[in-house]
């Protein structure tokens, strides 16, 4: 199923514009209260957390396991049917065709460094891949949103609609990656080729980058060794915003490994060509 | 001067302790003043600034203006006789021994992907160096504040007192630095022998990694190739907070070039043995 195939809203589908209601409601209550529930361990008192550190406290894992309980808690009364695929917690299987595949913490590294730049992420996903999801920050408080009709950012400063950047010359994009190191020496190699001819290349953003290129602010986002839970809520807000999301050999990437985001179809293109060349 | 006699309060030397009230301040002012000029320039919206780019429109350049004038404006009104010296505007001369050091966007390239890690920074030096600093970001809201007596966090989800983290073992330590490739090779190097040691590297944060460090969050903040404006506000920010910053090789790093900034004294000398060493 393609990309324009999976934006058109379920209800279209199912003919059951309350389940599409349902769903996004669903989605906004499960991120409200991952919110609540992680925040208290993000930038934990040193001391507070040394106390504990004998007795094997970790705030990253507390926190990733607090969220995961407190979007499953809100499933379990509004969704029971569907499956759900957390980071933390596994599998649990449903009978409805929908699975929310939950990421409570994206970006572990920068939550342990207290760097506002990791997320919850959740999505919701048919047959044919992930059919929406939420890219939500706690911290600064902001949440990207998209699929079933939607591509909604809300954040400190308002709120706006979502929509990817034009398209450029290469030589004229910003391109994120969050390791430096990228991958395996060929996978690296082959991000190299594409920030040798990017305007500029930046560093360590996680979850953030694929909400920064959803917003319009870069153009993209190249990464591997990613799973499932990582990149189906960001291939559903970046589709509703009008950008591609594949594999580096052009496939579907909702099942993570070597991911290439992109604002546009040209953008798309002039790096699929790179990554997947000879080198 | 040692950084303890730094961190002393400036009423202590000169007998006014509303000097050190007009000072903080009006550095609160002026970072007020900033926020609301720089703020209309970030994640400008796509299509508004295409329509401008005919004409030469850049928001990094036009953001990195405003917010330096109206700093400066905070400034004559309230301290005209001060110096102050711009990374934008350059230098005015000033008769009362204090000198203005800003960095109006701190993080430019971060300012200009949309990424919320970009800072103003606004020091305040006397001739044993920065004796006041703010590192403020405008858009999540937050402000680190150290010196002549301060050392407080203010943020979206209240405010705190700064403090660097106890002394640690360096394997267990978190190290940022801005670009991966830091800056020439022997500076690269040298990063990449601490790197080697500490527990997690990471990378993009601009100005903000040292409001992490004076928040207690992260253990070493390393960079090459900084401008006095780059470094100024940090410098107070940090050792009000307990931390330590210097060159490479232990010297005052208020002018800028190598500079490294630990949580304590231990996590300086663990690093600064590996960065002045032969390799």
């Amino acid at each position: 199923m393609t990309a324009t195939a999976r934006r058109r809203p379920l209800a279209a589908r199912t003919g059951e514009a309350s389940l599409t209601d349902e769903i996004i409601e669903t989605a906004h209550a499960a991120a409200d209260a991952a919110r609540a529930a992680v925040l208290p361990f993000f930038r934990v008192d040193e001391l507070h957390a040394d106390s504990k550190l004998a007795d094997g406290f970790d705030p990253v894992t507390e926190g990733d396991h607090a969220a995961e309980h407190a979007i499953r808690a809100v499933l379990a009364e509004r969704r029971p049917r569907d499956a759900i695929l957390g980071e933390e917690l596994g599998h649990s299987t449903g009978d409805s065709g929908l699975t929310w595949v939950l990421d409570p913490i994206d970006g572990t590294r920068a939550f342990l460094s207290g760097a506002p730049t990791w997320g919850v992420l959740i999505a919701v996903s048919d047959a044919s891949g992930p059919i929406y999801g939420v890219i939500d920050q706690p911290f600064i408080g902001e949440r990207f949103e998209g699929g079933l009709g939607r591509a909604r950012y809300h954040g400190p400063r308002g709120h706006r609609t979502l929509a990817t950047r034009p398209a450029r010359q290469l030589s004229q994009s910003i391109l994120f990656t969050t390791y430096p190191e990228v991958g395996t020496d060929a996978e690296t190699a082959a991000f190299a080729r594409v920030a040798a001819r990017a305007r500029l290349t930046r560093y360590g953003l996680d979850c953030y980058a694929y909400g920064l290129l959803a917003l319009g602010q870069v153009d993209l986002v190249i990464e591997a060794g990613l799973a499932a839970y990582d990149i189906q809520a960001p291939i559903a807000v970046i589709e509703a915003a009008g950008g591609i999301v594949t594999d580096w050999q052009g496939n579907p990437a909702s099942h993570g490994g070597r991911v290439l985001a992109a604002a546009n179809r040209e953008q798309h293109q002039a790096a699929l060509q790179l990554l997947s060349g000879p080198g």
